[in-house]
């Protein structure tokens, strides 16, 4: 298909284009009897809202969520969740200079190569805006999730050379600051840093790391499935993520097998790990640690320097793009990692269900 | 599903366990009238076969493929291709105290809670025997490539800390040490590093790197199937890998936009671009440059020192694994990097066909 | 999934309850640069819009549809279509007596049992306006279709037990009378049969059948997805379809082999069928003659008549269907019969596209 | 992708020809614990060996199944079960003259317009012996919904005109004659219509019926993967057969809405229905009562009488076909209809298993 759907059993499908009519998404298989108002959507929608900080674009937008279809009298019916935010400000402005330009760092070029031509009003389907979609998806999901126990909370790790110290860390801080950093101290250097991009015409990336906890151990399938294959490919199919890794990642490859191994012992009558350099996955299945991930973004691709580039018609040029971008758009990724990560857990979690013949003999009460 | 399938249109199926008859793949969708013939796909099971080097384990497999169906006089059908290959070495030995015992590292504790027990002969399905079956699925995907000009060449980057130095890159090295490094001063120190940890009973881990030359832009899907994410989930999904980057990966986000957008100009009529910090994929799309990504294996949980552990039963022990394990695996995951990267570009490609109106015209003759 | 999608390349998921705010579909895969606007598939809507006759309910819906995403300056961009039509006529009335009762012939029960409680207004997702979404998105395959030649049309076979006479077969007389029947004399008895069923407070079925002209030799897969077995799928999920023939169907169990087998012959250069007993279909792949195939609908469920049934709570009741339905659903039902199968094999042409190497070869110029 | 998988949770993928090394199929999402060997399989297989009778070809193969993957000292063990028949009379002969010539009724040249060439050896992947996959899948499925409490019986309803008596039905006959008819009269009478048949070198085709009880209600997904279109798609998938109906099927088209309508009663407690019309399907979803349904099967395209045709190359010729065919395929497609329709259900059970929040959380501890 043309990958506008993602998972198996807990099913989502997006649509839509920043200058268009608006973005939404089709939820299909979400359990019925789910609580579920606008509201509970919306709170996740606000955390990417745009025109939050003077670090994000003064794009001016309620992001409005409308239920269109999936729930009655307060619950999802197990139908279809139809899901829209529309867009109001679509300012009329003069495109033709980027409908005849490639953007450096942009999908301009990529869209024309494979559909012969694109629309050119603010990136289209490559907006950030398509992301809202995944997050109203991934915040029903996360209403689910919550119900078995589970929770999920992505935080800014880094912006650009400014990481948090783990010594600092403490979640409460994340709403504290325009960055979504657990780390006051962090938070005020990012900042710095980032006002002197700014300053500099310039633009930043970071790092947003996740955490879930109470996961029941054995979710994931073993082979293509793995769990930290499907998250690793919802986090990567966000725009400008170039990177990520599950518990120690990269740096897992210099360890001795002595030290990234995670000792087993017992509490309490369950099987507990003595340290937790696998983020929590053991064989692609969770092993009942907390799941601990990380995405890459690159920085905004935006920026307001002169670039190199050429046009549609194959000719050189050079381009600076003013207008209405984030500095650094890692702040208002953190909810979209944190929800995309909601979607594939849940399915994952469906999926599994059907595992053990004694578990779908109770189930189908024989 | 159960997650043992892969792709969309050209869909890999696997199947098989480390101790039972064998493991297999069941390509389907491969296109009609490829020339096939076993010697195709055994030239890359010998890239991961075992006992050719000290750095490997001494099971001793033929490893020898067999075509089940879907070739007719030497071509590809367009009907399944079943490939199979028989496990010989299955040595009859004591499996009872694996059979209890948790490993640390392994994926034995999840498997048991997922299913509520398991095939504990060698790891069964999680065992590096299930890779087989994916690089014989691989290595048809890389012959069709080869016939559309695209070619794929991973490598090991690093073993534990030492890595290969840019300066002395040399793909033609790659054969020349057991390690699959193409820069022989690295091998040759990741060598030492590996008698180090042999002698010290333990193992180390490794980035395998890989490039894909001959992309056409515009290849992947904008969102949920980006080329970048499925790259990602094709490579996460493989054992023991823990992280995955394109392009400059995580480095991209400490750069500043202005560092990491890469420039277009033309060159023979073509756009080209300045550098390559995307690693040939924008906006999920191929952008026409070379493909590079890397991946993080974490070191070989199996060490013969000794580890805390839990039994099944829940009783607190410790454990020592000797037998035939390789001290790091990097060197044979090489070639499963690069197949499953084949299968990835090759589906996506297939999927792409469709995706203007102009080709679809021309290819019905209407 | 929970099954709201149909197709692999050319894929569509549908959503929206009678009495919501809406239906819709969001098309993924569709071809970029198609030429499409409203009108396009207005008239395919119109075609099954209420009210039109005195056979069919009279609530009062524009069903005007409106695209959402995916076309810009008039062409598709490849990217998702979204098409919604809003409800209107949600007339306020009192749903308690539905509520609390199971209509025999619906699906209210088996909802109920399903999900533990319902949306039971007007039906919910088992209305019969779930199939406006079906025929919006089929409309948009139709287009694409004629593109390439091929054509489809389907019409009203028979009323209860009156049934065209292949004689007076004139599809121009399809758009004559109020029941789509491409025979004058058939549709006259027709209507004369309804008149009788709707005073005696009864309904009627009906059987819908559909020709697809222009198809390619070779399209569908030779297993499971048959271009038999999908269109089959794709004509029994539409309410109140009981029974799918292709070709002979039923009747050609009662034939020998000598009469049913069509004999090949040569016309300028092709090769052609003395006959069509397959209906274009040979090994599940069609053979370039025109398809043609049937669905049985059931009559109405709804009738003022007196039934037995239970309530919610168990206990037995009975219960008069009042209010807006059709007596026969089958003339609206004939543009959803069209829609759903220009869906299916426009999805079958575009995975067809990989299927010879040669021509995967000539596509990416290699 | 190329169609040889089907399901969604319990997913079957198919390979093998009728002259290659043999077929088989894996299964993927197999509940783990289930007790499975080969003789479970074996008997399902046996049903439809070849040379049982003299209404079947005298082709000699004893059809013995192997389990290669996925049991485990006796389970199941939730990874894929790999099973594999081998082909053993492939008997040497001249293939020439079916290579260059097309068989009418057979899928020779909708093969060859495909792919541009076939395996033209006995039908290749178009043989019957393709089924012998879908029978060995199904049995395991029909294992596990037997601990389930369903089970599954079809049988041959008429061979060509002659068809069973409901007022002799008796399923235990079903055994006791070499059709698979549970009515002896109709059995002798089908016998001698096919001694008729082939003293006159002609074929017969023939009406599959198949029942299923013990299903719980709900049972189905809403829109397109309906209890009825999943099954009509399992069914209309199995070469050779051109119609499926469900309850009443076509002659519902031909009932009252007051006629079809199946009542509701209470007994013991539960919800019961008066009548079943509606096969055990409303709104797509199993309804509780008995599910019923028929495959139409076309006469063996294999005949002896000469037939019109043309070659590969596009003269016109004549064919006779002599050799080890059925006149009839009925007797031995019984099985193979169960076996799709075990797949089927118990896929949509699994499926099912996340339709509530109630019972996820209970499934979940939560």
């Amino acid at each position: 298909m043309a990958g506008s759907s993602f998972g198996t059993v807990f099913r989502i499908t997006t649509w839509g284009e920043t200058h268009g009519r608006g973005v939404g998404v089709i939820i299909d298989g979400c359990p019925a009897g789910l609580a579920l108002c606008e509201e509970d959507i919306q709170k996740y929608l606000d955390r990417r809202k745009p025109g939050q900080s003077r670090f994000t674009t003064k794009r001016n937008e309620s992001d409005t969520v409308e239920i269109l279809s999936g729930v009655f009298e307060g619950r999802t019916t197990g139908t279809p969740i139809s899901l829209m935010v529309r867009n109001k400000d679509q300012r009329s402005r003069d495109y033709s200079a980027i409908a005849e330009v490639f953007r450096p760092g942009h999908a301009d070029y990529t869209f024309d190569a494979k559909y012969g031509f694109r629309d050119y009003r603010g990136g289209g389907r490559s907006s950030g805006r398509e992301t809202l979609a995944r997050v109203a998806a991934g915040a029903v999901a996360a209403k689910v999730l919550k119900e078995l126990g589970i929770s999920l909370n992505a935080y800014t790790r880094s912006i650009g050379p400014v990481s948090i110290d783990p010594a600092r860390f403490d979640l409460a801080l994340r709403e504290e600051n325009a960055l979504y950093m657990p780390d006051a101290e962090a938070a005020r250097a990012a900042e710095h840093f980032l006002e002197k991009k700014m300053k500099e015409q310039d633009s930043a990336g970071g790092v947003v790391e996740c955490r879930i906890t109470g996961m029941p151990a054995g979710i994931g399938e073993p082979v293509f499935d793995k769990l930290s294959a499907n998250l690793g490919k919802a986090v990567l199919s966000i725009g400008a993520v170039k990177g990520f890794e599950i518990g120690d990642g990269f740096a897992a490859a210099d360890l001795a097998g002595s030290e990234n191994n995670d000792p087993f012992y017992m509490k309490d009558g369950q099987v507990r790990k003595g340290s937790n350099h696998s983020g929590g996955v053991l064989g692609g299945m969770s092993d009942g640690a907390e799941i601990i991930f990380r995405a890459a973004f690159k920085p905004t691709p935006s920026i307001a320097r002169q670039q190199d580039t050429v046009t549609r018609s194959g000719e050189e040029t050079a381009i600076e793009i003013h207008g209405r971008h984030d500095p650094v758009i890692v702040p208002r990724a953190v909810v979209v990692v944190e929800t995309m990560a909601a979607a594939t857990v849940l399915d994952l979690l469906l999926v599994n269900m059907g595992s053990r013949m004694d578990r779908v003999k109770d189930f189908y009460g024989a």
